[in-house]
């Protein structure tokens, strides 16, 4: 059992891992850190934290499970704060999209990796964030992915693996480039296309009515678009080198669709449509396994 | 109130007509023409229609509605065999997602457009189709395009307009150009870049599993590339001068995208980002009025 959770960032992750622990029971105490008190205050008045800590050395103290689930940009100053208090008896973790920033931001801050710090990635989330959105079954049945880097301790990565198995998640280990690569693919790629053709139509909408004649596969479709642009900024800069990349076959994609359109190669684009039909298909199998 | 009403095609949306007329009384009988005889007696079985034809001349002999719900591929035939029995006192409609297409077709039939056939496109559908997936309020809110082009008769007009409000439907009416261009942008655009990108995501799972990390969020922006690719074959092909140009605008869309991520442009995303919020709050919003 945990003695004193300290969550640092209570959003709409922050939010969820703490309502998730509180309901299983899993600590005595809940604290969270946010640089902004408003939330905080609102967060401690919905229930889902116990106290309230706007100052990083106040909160932190007595603390022995630390997660960090602040935006993935902010991680270099979380970390360089966290270091002149840090407790070599408690276990860190994070919640970030994207991982090989903070590896690096660990070595930068560290040296070595801390042996205590397992970074992890809880693959779930909501177009609408906040903490007023967290809920404790967040993460039932969801995948999280922990990528243990540098000499970790096999204690705190078994103590990381448990916690998010209480939460109800399933739970994969990966290295930081596998990581980063499957997420770009599956997340952030998807994201990128979705704003792009969303802002593209955007325009055309404000001089020529074209929004009111979308159809209902329209809505989902540019569902993540409506996500919190500031957090996907931060997300698609910390993974550019991989998003970059696979905006370059997504092109060469789009161009070759573009191209058997123009040739009228019925074939080739049926087979196209066809094998994308059957991968979604192989997804939702998946999903209901 | 119409005699009799002839469904040409009886899938979801023919088969969506059919139930809807019933429901709401607006016809004594229903015939069902198609040419998959299976797919007939299961819309017979099921009450969608009251007879089943697999011959056209029989299928509309007596008929004073008739509405064309067949792929957009096959309007040139269909028009070809009901020349022969042509009824000057009935109104025919189509619900094809193209429209020039269907306007090039009357044409090359009948040298000038018949007077009493009224083009249509109901923006309804699912990415699950056939005849057992319709349903009498398929067509409740939704946005109906009548693009009645040359010396058409304002009488059959106000006709398949009244038919499609008594559905339920919202009628605007627009010139084929410029139902082809929305559609291109807020349909079938969005249908190619999903096929692209589950297709090119599909074939990196087969050497990397990477689906099953997927989020919530790609399971909605996916949903589309779901949707019947033989259908989807024929609409692309029928519309493919203006999807062409789309995906090159998108091309561009996301070329910009890469070099704003490469210089490291983050003002210029941030903006893209916030734009395409805001334009997807639009589109809701209209929804919602």
């Amino acid at each position: 059992m945990i003695d004193r959770l300290c969550v640092i960032g209570v959003g709409l992750i922050g939010g969820s891992v703490a309502r998730a622990a509180r309901t299983l029971g899993l600590c005595r105490e809940i604290v969270g850190i946010d640089r902004d008190m408003e939330n905080l205050e609102k967060a401690k008045n919905l229930g889902v934290i116990d106290i309230a800590a706007s100052a990083m050395d106040e909160g932190i103290h007595g603390a022995d499970f630390i997660v960090i689930a602040t935006p993935v940009g902010v991680i270099g100053p979380i970390l360089s704060r966290l270091k002149s208090n840090w407790s070599f008896s408690a276990v860190y973790t994070d919640v970030g999209s994207t991982k090989h920033n903070v590896k690096r931001a660990l070595e930068d801050t560290f040296g070595t990796i801390p042996a205590n710090f397992i970074p992890g990635h809880p693959i779930a989330g909501s177009e609408t964030g906040g903490v007023e959105s967290s809920i404790a079954d967040l993460f039932g049945g969801k995948r999280i992915i922990l990528t243990p880097c540098g000499d970790f301790d096999p204690m705190c990565f078994d103590r990381v693996k448990t916690f998010w198995q209480d939460l109800g998640g399933i739970v994969s280990t990966m290295d930081v480039h596998h990581h980063d690569l499957v997420l770009a693919a599956t997340s952030h790629l998807p994201h990128v296309v979705a704003y792009a053709l969303t802002d593209m139509l955007g325009r055309k909408d404000e001089k020529d009515e074209i929004l009111k004649y979308a159809a209902g596969g329209f809505k989902d479709f540019t569902r993540i678009a409506s996500s919190d642009p500031a957090m996907w900024l931060d997300i698609c800069l910390a993974n550019r080198n991989k998003i970059i990349d696979l905006i370059d076959q997504m092109v060469a994609e789009l161009n070759g669709i573009r191209g058997l359109l123009e040739k009228d190669s019925t074939e080739e684009l049926r087979e196209i449509f066809f094998r994308a039909k059957n991968a979604r298909q192989r997804y939702l199998d998946q999903l209901e396994r």
